[in-house]
Parts: C-alpha cells; structure tokens; sequence
C-alpha cells in the first residue's frame, strides 16, 4: 500500500483548471496512429492531443494516418517541445530501455503522468519508475505493455487483489502464436516464419519473439503484478521456438495435445519457477484454442481458482484501446491497487512430463541407449512413439517421460546427444499438466 | 466523466489518519464468512474488520466460519450499530432491494465506502445509488455482482473504457450452466435440478436461476459499464431453460452445437436488442467449452475485437475475491473509470437462425403445415432433423431456420402450436452465430 504521505501526493487527477488533459504522443507508428484514430473517433470530453512527436515528422505528417491528429497538435522532433510542455499526460510507444526510459522520468519528475506500452522498460525499470511516479505525485501506468487490447494488468490489479495467486501461464507473443498454430496445420517453420515476416507480424530479425525475450519481459510484467514477485528478466530461462518441426506437431497430436509458445511462473516458497518455452499443450486446455495472433493469460489463485483473459493481443487498434483506456484513468485520476512487491531467485526448473524428439541413423541399439540414458537419471519412460513412413536413415522418433525435473532430463540428453546416430540435437519440450486446466 | 465539483468531493482513500480502514460485513453466509476468511488468511496491512451484521447472531457466532473474524469485532443484529458507527466501508452480501438499499443509502449518505455484490441492487438502483455516492464524495464498487471472481467490472471499467464496446454475451449463471452442461452428457432436467439442489447450487425454487432472473440483473450492469447503456431489467426479455430436454441435446449435437443460458445484448443505434435465453451454440464457440458453474463473458469492441474472460463465477470464495479486491481498491482511493451512460430502449429480437422443436402425434402433413406456416412469415427453412427410434405417437423432430427475426418465428410458432398433431408447446431456441465466435 502506499504511505499516507505518497497519497497525498497523487494528484486527484490529470485534469486541469481548464478542464482539458494535454496529451502528447511519442512515436506515430502503428500503435501511435491508431491512438490518435481512437481519440479523433471517440471524442472524449476533456482530452486534447497536443503533442506528436516523432522522428521524420515531415514523413509523418503527410502519412494517411495523420489526419487523425488535431490540426492545432504541435508535431516535433525534438523531445523537449514535450518535456517542457505543459502537457499533462506522456503517451511513450516507442518501446526499448534507450532514450525511453531518459525521456520518461524527466517526464515524472516534471509531474507528467506516464502512459506506456512499453514491456521492455517496465519490465526491467518498472519498480523504479512507479517510485519515481510515486514520489512525484503521478501516475505511471501500462495496460498495453501485456497482451495488447485483453485487459489482463487492469484486470489482475483491480479484480485479483483480493487472491493469493499462486501461478500464471500464457501466451502473450502473437508472433509465436501465429507461427505455431499454422505449424498445426503441417507447415515448415521457415514458411511461416517468411509469412509472418511479410505480414508485418514479426520483424526482419525475428529472435525477440521466437526466443522468447518479448513474452520474457510480459512474463516478468505478470509476474509482478499478479504473483507481487520481482523477477531479474535476464535470469528467466528461454527457449527458442525455431527448433520445433513440422514433425512434432504430428507428434503431438497422437498425444492429443498441440504446441504453443508458454510462458510461466510459479510461485514456489521463496523463489519462483518462471520459463518461456514451446510446450506440448493438451487440446482440452484453453491455451490450446488460441489461435493466430490470439493472446490468452490464466492465473491460478488460492480462492478464486483459474481465470482465463483472451482475445487479440497485438496490433495496432487493440492495443491502442488499452493505451486510451489507460489515458480514461489517469484523467480520472483513477488510480491503480498497488500491493508490496518482493524480489525472488528465478528457477527454470518444473516438475513436468517431458517431451523428446530424436532424429537418427537408425541401427540397433538406439532405443536401448536412451532409455539407459533416462533410467541413469531416473527419468521414466511413459511412451515411445515411431510413425512409419520415415527413411531409416533420417528417423524421427519421440520418447515421452513421466514427470521429473528439466534439469534432470538435460543431463541425459547431454549423453543421448552424443551419441553416433543422433543426426541433430534432440528436442526437449515440457508437457503443461492438466492442472493448469480450469475445470 | 465526474464534474471537477464531484471529483474535489472524492475522498482520496478509506484510511483514516489511524492508518486503519475499517470495515463492516453485513450478511455473514456463504459469501460473508469467505469474505472474513480471505481477510484473516492474507492480513492486509491496514484493513480491520470490525462489525459483523446478521440475523440470529448466537447461531452465526457459533459457526465454523465465525473463527476467520477477529475477536474484537462487534457481531450485531442491530443495523444501526452498523450505520452509527466509525467503519469506513459497508461491505453489503445480503441480496434484494429491500432493507439493502435504505440502508446502503444510509452508509452512503453517512459518508462510508459501499462495496457490494447485489446484483439486483445495483442492475434496479446503480445509477441512482452511484450519484448519490459521488455527492457524499464516497465510492460504491460491485464487482462481485456479476461473475464472482472473475474482474469482468474492473477488466471492462478499467481496460475497455477505450474501445467502442457494441456487443457482449456471456454465460453469467453458474446454476444454469451446471444443469446444462451435465444435460450435455444425456441427463433430464429434472433429475439434474434435483443434484444442483442438494449440491447448494439451485434454491428450492429455482425460478429466478432457471427463469433467466439472475441472469438479466447482470447483463443489465455489464450493459451499462460495456455498452453505456442504462435498460430497465423489467423490459429485458427471458426465456426460461426449463423448457430444454435431453432430446434438444442430441439434435444440438447434430447441428455441431451445445446449448447454454445466453446473456446477450447488442447496441443498434439508440436501441439495444438483449436477452437472456438458451441459446444453441456452435462447438467451436468458447460459449461452448464453459461447463459446470463456470462463468465467461465476452465483449466485442470496434477497436480491440472480441475479449473473453472465464473463471468460477460462484461460490463463496471466488466471490469473495472479487470482494476484498474491490475492498483493497476503496481503501487505497483506487477509483473507477465513469464513462456516461444513457437510457436505452430494449427489445427482445435478434436476426438469428432459429431451432424449433416439435413433438408431435405423427400423422401424414405435418411437415407441410409447418413448411406452409414457415413460408407464410418467410422463414426459410435451413435443415430438417428426425433422429430413428422414437415411438409415431410421440415423435421429436427439428427444424432449423435460416437467420430470421425471432418476432417472425413466434408469429409461425402460434399458427403451427394449434394443430391438433402438437402435443407440446414447440420450443424456439436462437442459434449463436459464428460472428461471435472470436478468431
């Protein structure tokens, strides 16, 4: 909770004596564009976009999408048009650590409040932002950093305080998502991967969302505000998604279960279990029905049990409609339920049944090496699975294992992998337990 | 959004300069004891519960639950030792509009915090308890009062208020759902009362759950905070489920569907169609997937599409979540987003295929006659459905419309309900089309 005295400090509301929250935009890209679509369209009492500011202005304000904009708004690109404005609220959408997090707490410290889509920066600076906000008598608030139009931070800091909530699970990169629910239909991962580069949905370098750093900072973002645990986001373990095939999707299948990007945590004690990895999904759990760019969140608590947030957690006008949301509450001076928060030691350990797919040169004897392999660390074998249909000489085969640690499993894949016949690394996925299924 | 005026009266939290927000329970059953459990389970600092009000005090101070309230707390039967004393905020969990709302109008006026889970309070009295709350400069906040404990209010108040929310439907009666999802497996409705009955999920008289009652008081709150649209909950069509048999079950089937209690409405220009009934619903739905006393709702909005929320939307605790979270909101001043909201017009109709059930003595023409009285209001028929091995003397059969306005449908149903072949009143479902269905 916050001290009697930050209270006092926290300003009733954006609104001046004027009756008009000053509102400036920094960055008009996608999202950026569509903010101003949704202002222009909605005309909110009392709210003036006053402000743009964005590198290449003379660009922008000839792009179709400026039209939106007021044409008594100021377009600059030089930050301290803004900064030493007297605008009252700073919607930053231009994303990273560097200049953001500069710009934005001259902007607290100026008594401007904060509205920010921006995962990264509240991620790794978000408790020291919110003590800056706090301290200034502001508010710094970041709906759309997580799962984009779902409200799942309003709805976890307004509607879950109440809970112990012990666990959450995820798919919050649409990216992934996309990638993997075509992947379900029989598609090679480079095929989609150019599909979705040519759609927009992921960058010309894609290793922040298929690595899992994107959804590792959301993660994080969740973790704090629904577990109330403060997570280092570079020692939360990722894993690529760039290594599941076509193959494992067929896999998968025959044990009724698809594969999507999850990220988790788990509050164990005094550390949390956190991971972003692709994991075998049961096809009755709800994360198995989000498809294409779908977000969905589900959070476990002790009183209140599993709930479910879902629908379109990327894009342009979805997350535009969190960023105004946030612009709403802020001019209300409605403010956010605040609980105390607490740094933990990450693990990327969980107890799970393991998914692993080997491909080899086939000859006698491999079965018996990997299931040596697994029985030395006392991992039990729970399946065997050989599609026919494959050349002896490049065979892929799955093995699947009752629940037992990560770490347990990697320390035989280690000797498995070196092996003769092992033609590549062998894949290792975790199974989501039918736990995480809100019955 | 609030008048300078009102927002000056606002009081910026429930704390008082002790440093202790205290709090009342009036009603101390299911919910109430949940609510002094969660309360003793996570000691939120700053937060005593001091009065308990209910009936027959000797018998509730010896309960089981009656240990989860602190010894120094006042147990009372007296209403005015309630509204009289120093506590902050009333937490109301008696149900009705009468003696809750005099009394809530009291606290309010008396300047305490109200938080509520009434639903037909706050669907009958919300606007006018709301103003009042705002000239006393004090909150009333009420998401317990639909869902339980999934923060569908705060998710839509503090996450939506940004979009153009023009459509919503959900499953927000656990008791109906529990009695359909298990009809599903080929249970009569009758027997599966008679369960929910002794499992404390239906009340002796069923009829404000089965009948649609519970229902509407809901979706009348979700369609002012979603669609800022105040409907009087008298003028909102029902239908009750009582009406549905195992046989609609098998022919839902057929048609790829389930049917569920749908609590729907929908903003057409100054009008808004709503209803609660039951409705068939494609498997494919989420609708679909929620079974037992899950609830979920979702919205549809121009700007971020489709948002699903699902969770347990009864029982003690999850309600009780959804109490202690909104009692953390008032007392850290944490205040709702106002969006304005207007009177609405309401009708009942829906431009929706439509599944008509007839059980009838078979004789030759009687397809005819209800392919004649169909054409006749130019309801084009979309299937017909007879399933082998029910007796001629008492034959259940379907026919299925293409998209028709419900209005049209009955005007069919009365002509064709007076043939002398009928044995039962026809049941007339609407089918939930796929536009609902998120992508």
């Amino acid at each position: 909770m916050m001290t009697t005295k930050q209270k006092k400090q926290v300003k009733a509301g954006a609104k001046k004596s004027d009756g008009v929250v000053k509102v400036a935009l920094l960055g008009f890209g996608t999202v950026g564009s569509s903010v101003a679509k949704v202002l222009a369209g909605s005309k909110f009492p009392g709210i003036a976009l006053t402000h743009v500011y964005n590198r290449d202005v003379a660009r922008k304000r000839d792009s179709a999408a400026a039209k939106f904009v007021p044409s008594t708004a100021k377009w600059t690109e030089n930050i301290d048009d803004v900064l030493k404005s007297d605008v009252d609220v700073v919607i930053e959408l231009m994303g990273g650590l560097t200049p953001a997090e500069g710009w934005l707490r001259k902007a607290l410290s100026a008594g401007k409040h904060v509205v920010t889509a921006n995962k990264q920066l509240i991620a790794y600076r978000g408790t020291s932002l919110q003590r800056l906000a706090a301290k200034h008598g502001v508010q710094l608030v970041y709906g759309a950093a997580v799962a984009g139009g779902v409200p799942v931070i309003p709805g976890i800091l307004q509607g879950l305080g109440g809970d112990r909530v012990t666990r959450l699970s995820g798919i919050v990169n649409g990216t992934c998502n996309y990638i993997l629910s075509r992947m379900e239909t029989g598609a090679e991962y480079a095929t989609v991967l150019q599909d979705a580069q040519q759609l927009g949905y992921a960058e010309a370098n894609p290793s922040a969302d298929v690595d899992g750093f994107d959804a590792r900072a959301k993660l994080c973002i969740l973790s704090r505000i629904a577990l109330h645990a403060e997570l280092n986001p570079d020692e939360v373990a990722t894993q690529t998604i760039s290594t599941v095939e076509a193959i494992d999707f067929v896999y998968a299948k025959e044990l009724s279960c698809t594969i999507r990007q999850v990220s988790r945590a788990q509050v164990d004690g005094t550390r949390v279990h956190a991971r972003v990895a692709p994991m075998l999904i049961p096809l009755s759990s709800p994360m198995a029905w989000s498809h294409g760019t779908q977000n969905m969140v589900v959070t476990s608590g002790n009183y209140g049990g599993d709930v479910v947030f879902s629908g379109h957690g990327a894009g342009g006008e979805p997350t535009a409609v969190a960023v105004v949301s946030d612009l709403l509450a802020v001019s209300q001076g409605a403010k956010a339920v605040e609980l105390p928060v607490r740094k933990r030691q990450v693990t990327g350990e969980f107890l799970a049944p393991h998914y692993l797919r080997f491909v080899v040169d086939d000859k006698p004897g491999i079965v018996s090496s990997i299931a040596g392999a697994l029985a030395k660390v006392g991992a039990n074998i729970d399946s065997l699975l050989q599609r026919p249909g494959y050349p002896k000489h490049r065979l892929p085969f799955v093995v699947t294992t009752e629940p037992c640690l990560t770490g347990v499993i990697e320390k035989a894949i280690h000797s498995i992998a070196k092996l003769d016949c092992m033609l590549e690394r062998p894949l290792t996925l975790q199974v989501l337990v039918p736990e995480d299924k809100p019955e």
